[in-house]
């Protein structure tokens, strides 16, 4: 509460009988949930090796079409990884990607300060890397790692022949390609492409198990064998190679198959919801029209300070929670990233579309 | 089974109704108990924050006596950090320990391929490391890591006195003095000292969650309030930051209260196991007498493949496992490592003789 006595954005997101965004709080339960189906008597993965790990290993490497899989505490870690094995290969220490790239923005520089790499940084920090980019890169990348979709950006993706010319282009020019693809599943019902066709661009790809799937932590690098090989080892050193990873192989594996089949229903609820959003005056999405579970909310001609209250004061209201937090965008705009999960469908929407309009009638006359 | 039907020595451990070591098979179940007490709505930590992981990080740095602690996956992740950070603040690459310290066996080179860090190896191999050892250490020397017990080498520990003259010289000389206390709660009733008194001899603190604890994986880095900010900095950087480390926290702080009250009964037990052991010609203990819950097992005049078959075969007949592998140790000679846990008690004491006694006796017979 603030000395008004209206709750803040959070409390009254939190509150709200009804989230328009996630698969639910993040507690205990979501591990029970995944272990409700396992014998107690399943035995641990030991340090990288047994059933538990391999089997899981084996069915994303086929489902994803590469010919090995290795299991991660955290993409961070495989990716850093994954990017040092191009370099050391290529003997180059330069790599590319986008400038709000997770490795630039949220890693504390951990692929400078611990693998010495040096990214260039291509496009514009508020569009996609087109071919044209990838075409003006310095001859010296060993690796570019494209994110699909671009989350910063509101999860925006480029045409699906666009990603072929650059995935051509880097081949014919032996450089690596390597796919963030923390939000890979989120995006297949609108390529309309399997897992497996999307990732045949690219020499090495990892996927996250805490995004749409909703697992607890966890993600997979692929590629080839001996690459698959070699982070082993890198995974030894950065401390990744746990004594056991069970809670979170076991988890993955369960939500996983809960949600996969899920992620076109994500894909057309995060449309319905970010058209609904953008009818309002001074509302817009980013992308206009999603392109997976995920969009950003803009709010124009208001700063987070005045947002904030208001929509708290409409959430607190209504029962619906739309927003969590709000990231100012200068003087007078502020937006929030939704991601559609399993609780969207329960949200009435005679409700949401009420709280909605509301939203868009106190902002306006917030605007003057 | 080898081609002759008599099961191998890691079958026959596996089967034998009576384990001596350890705390029973590491699968699901360990999981599950530990979260029995739970609420299902218990918050995932978030990234490192929370009350999930705060409180367990303030119960061991109050009962080690340090500013701050840091929940870690992995102990190798957490000692590399330390180490970083004591070079940086130093300004000088060179560190000090064992020349069987885990860093130095164990890591893939971690602390060197991500860390450029120069360890100067003390001691020789097979000894521990004594003030004399320090006193000719190199001027430059950062830190130093003791490791108590000296796993590698059975267990040994030093004198109290003498690890209170490292200590003290240490501080007389800047030199950074941490601890690899990943068996720190195995070795208190031997010193007859608490936890906080031993870890006030070292600047910074390592302990384990699944050694002598018991529990799935995890860590913890404890020092200085600086020395904990910095320690989050690179374990975000090392990949180790993870959404949600709840499974480790929640499993290690039940099994730390579980077994915490029961090292004083597990040193209790590896002398009496170690006794029984080397009242066998052929047979000694390192240490001669355990100072913790564990001891190494030497097999003099007998071969690993020799001894093995014995092993396996008086394992199937008594139904009590004693060896589940055997390390070469020269042309003959072999060794295994014993860490007592909550099994021991259950093992019946005339089976536990009969099954030594015939052991003794068979491999007499082997060396002719």
């Amino acid at each position: 509460m603030n000395e008004s006595g209206i709750p803040t954005l959070a409390e009254s997101y939190g509150k709200a009988p009804h989230r328009t965004t996630g698969n639910g709080p993040r507690n205990v339960n979501v591990l029970l949930e995944s272990l409700r189906g396992v014998g107690g008597d399943t035995p641990s993965d030991m340090y990288g090796r047994g059933e538990t790990i391999g089997k899981f290993e084996r069915k994303l490497a086929e489902m994803l079409g590469k010919e090995a899989a290795v299991f991660f505490p955290s993409g961070t870690m495989a990716q850093q990884i994954a990017l040092r094995i191009w370099s050391d290969r290529k003997d180059s220490k330069t790599v590319a990607y986008h400038p709000l790239c997770h490795l630039e923005i949220h890693e504390q520089d951990g692929l400078k300060e611990l693998h010495h790499l040096e990214p260039v940084l291509l496009a514009d920090a508020d569009r996609l890397i087109t071919l044209d980019d990838v075409k003006k890169m310095p001859e010296n990348v060993a690796c570019l790692l494209l994110e699909l979709p671009q989350r910063e950006i509101g999860g925006e993706l480029p045409d699906y022949v666009e990603l072929e010319d650059i995935s051509a282009y880097c081949r014919e020019q032996g450089i690596a390609l390597h796919l963030d693809g923390a939000r890979l599943f989120e995006i297949l019902p609108y390529y309309g492409k399997t897992a497996e066709e999307v990732c045949a661009l690219f020499d090495s790809v990892y996927v996250s198990f805490y995004k749409g799937v909703g697992g607890i932590a966890g993600a997979m690098l692929l590629g080839d064998a001996d690459l698959a090989e070699q982070s082993k080892v890198w995974k030894r050193r950065h401390g990744g190679d746990l004594i056991s990873l069970y809670p979170y192989i076991l988890s993955s594996d369960y939500y996983l198959d809960l949600r996969l089949p899920k992620m076109a229903q994500y894909y057309e609820e995060a449309k319905e919801l970010a058209a609904l959003c953008k009818a309002q005056p001074g509302i817009r999405t980013r992308p206009e029209v999603p392109v997976s579970n995920m969009f950003h909310l803009h709010l124009d001609g208001v700063s987070a300070a005045t947002a904030g209250p208001i929509i708290a004061s409409v959430q607190a209201e209504t029962g619906i929670a739309l927003v969590a937090y709000l990231k100012e965008n200068g003087e007078r705009s502020c937006s929030t990233e939704i991601a559609i999960g399993d609780l969207y469908e329960g949200v009435p929407k005679d409700k949401l579309r009420e709280a909605i309009g509301l939203l868009g009638q106190r902002l306006a006359e917030a605007r003057g």
